[in-house]
């Protein structure tokens, strides 16, 4: 299969490479079978790689490794107790600075839940949801503007160059995960205002226009990401002000240049997907134009709420995992 | 699985169970494994259920059905006469008159594809292809105005009471499949002009925007579809004027009530996807009012391509398959 794909790479178009660039550990990754599920309180929530299994094993009291899966020790009993068991290793791990993820610290909660309900499970700091490929939620918004004789153009943002995360690289307009205690329009309301100085009445124009999913992974970890996107049209005399010291600059660019940004190695590669997302929605990106256009169209929308709700799942842990 | 599914049923909201309901054979149907690949030339290009298997087992030089797998005779070499050796057995079995789906015999052929691709294989008649478990590719238009005081509202199409498949049910403004021979963005204006009197300087409005896919089972067959969408924004005093027949009327609607009537028996089930995807990606269904949202988001891409393309189908069938 792996010979076939490598083989393969060189037919698909610069997009379709792009598409399958965000979704590696989906298309490859998934399949080598090496990430244990990571079960807490008898769901999977997650997917963990050999190299962290090897930091966890060393505290047994706290994660159960078999050789199926990993499980947080099912004894502890409730959000709290789980949320505090497991910043305590966390903690510890970070201290001994040698896990990539854990010197990014963020001292900013993600929440872990169950996969179809999202009953809350526990919370953990935001650096290390990626070290047990637990489901990432976040917002982006796309601010764009139709010009009179540029057509479609897209304000796009350069993250500030002191960023924990992806510093320098160009991205959507505005973006921000869901931390724990916001809700998803709450969180875009929240970040346009912070990164961009979207208010007043603007901001009320902001328009949920789906969401996109797809499986990353990097040095650092595993990003099962899901974005919720947000339409926003600005006027033609909106300067985006960056607040909150996150933004090194905005440029505002037509379609174009905003599809060869997103090809270059100068744009973050998990906020592709929302802007592929937002081309094709516009018409920009089309059957006429991409050869693989349903293709990219799958991958901006993989599946990763069955991944983690698999029968097979179901039926490699749950019969010794509970 | 199915227990916990039956269980939980009653917790998903309305939109939710529509779009467990077109994917009823992706849900449920795919794990149950009683239907087996469809081979041709090499690429498994459908699924096949024991129902219709029982009838291919009697054409052994053009079916050869193993335990695994049911493949296209491989001594059949190129598209004319792959087609033709199928058409034959086909046209015996419609006299026969005992297969419900061959009873809306189409004369319009549809083409088979490999997956990656699009490389073509055979065309057969549109009958026959959800027997065959086929990749259905259709387009379809959204019709819309945004009116000063309802707001967004669509326009609905009732299929002709005579129309050999959902007769008289609500569908979208304008939708029609891939046929041989027909581009997609061409078979989109074909359409809009035959169903809508859609022409002119009107039909240049027309809006790529995405594509869904579903995998829907029925006792016809099999239904695994991607439609591409179109979005029309209409003039106010536009009246759609059916051309072809195929309609019997039409019907603008506020979005809420084509939520409720896409909830109806007397919607389309297969057509009630791109009608969600227009109300999600306009914002009228969002995460703030739908608890499921991003499940249904999931539910109206899933991954086709992946589920025909699988290493755990090559593993399957290529081994004594070539």
């Amino acid at each position: 299969m792996k010979d076939m794909h490598s083989l393969l790479q060189h037919q698909f178009s610069e997009l379709t490479k792009l598409a399958r660039k965000f979704n590696c550990f989906y298309l490859t990754g998934l399949n080598k079978g090496i990430c244990k599920p990571f079960i807490v309180g008898g769901h999977q929530v997650g997917l963990i790689r050999p190299d962290v299994m090897k930091h966890l094993q060393r505290f047994p009291e706290v994660f159960i490794v078999t050789g199926k899966f990993v499980e947080l020790n099912p004894a502890f009993r409730g959000y709290k107790e789980r949320t505090s068991k497991v910043a305590d290793v966390l903690q510890t791990l970070r201290k001994e600075n040698e896990i990539c993820a854990l010197k990014g610290w963020r001292d900013e909660c993600f929440e872990v839940s169950t996969p179809l309900y999202h009953e809350s499970l526990l919370e953990m700091d935001r650096s290390a949801i990626c070290l047990f490929g637990i489901r990432n939620y976040g917002v982006s918004v796309n601010g764009y503007l139709t010009h009179p004789t540029k057509g479609l153009c897209i304000w796009l943002q350069q993250r500030s160059l002191t960023k924990q995360t992806w510093p320098g690289k160009w991205d959507c307009f505005v973006s921000g995960g869901l931390a724990v205690g916001y809700g998803i329009l709450e969180t875009a309301i929240k970040e346009a205002a912070e990164e961009a100085s979207v208010v007043g009445e603007l901001v009320k124009k902001l328009i949920p226009s789906g969401c996109v999913s797809f499986f990353f992974e990097s040095e650092r970890g595993l990003f099962p990401n899901t974005e919720y996107v947000y339409d926003l049209e600005l006027p033609f005399d909106f300067i985006p002000q960056n607040a909150d010291g996150e933004v090194e600059t905005f440029e505002l660019l037509t379609a174009e240049e905003c599809i060869q940004r997103a090809l270059s190695p100068q744009f973050k590669t998990t906020s592709a997907p929302v802007l592929l997302d937002f081309l094709i929605r516009k018409g920009y990106i089309n059957p006429e134009n991409e050869p693989h256009y349903r293709h990219i169209v799958e991958l901006l929308h993989v599946p990763l709420q069955s991944i983690y709700n698999s029968p097979c799942t179901d039926i490699t842990t749950n019969g010794d995992g509970k």
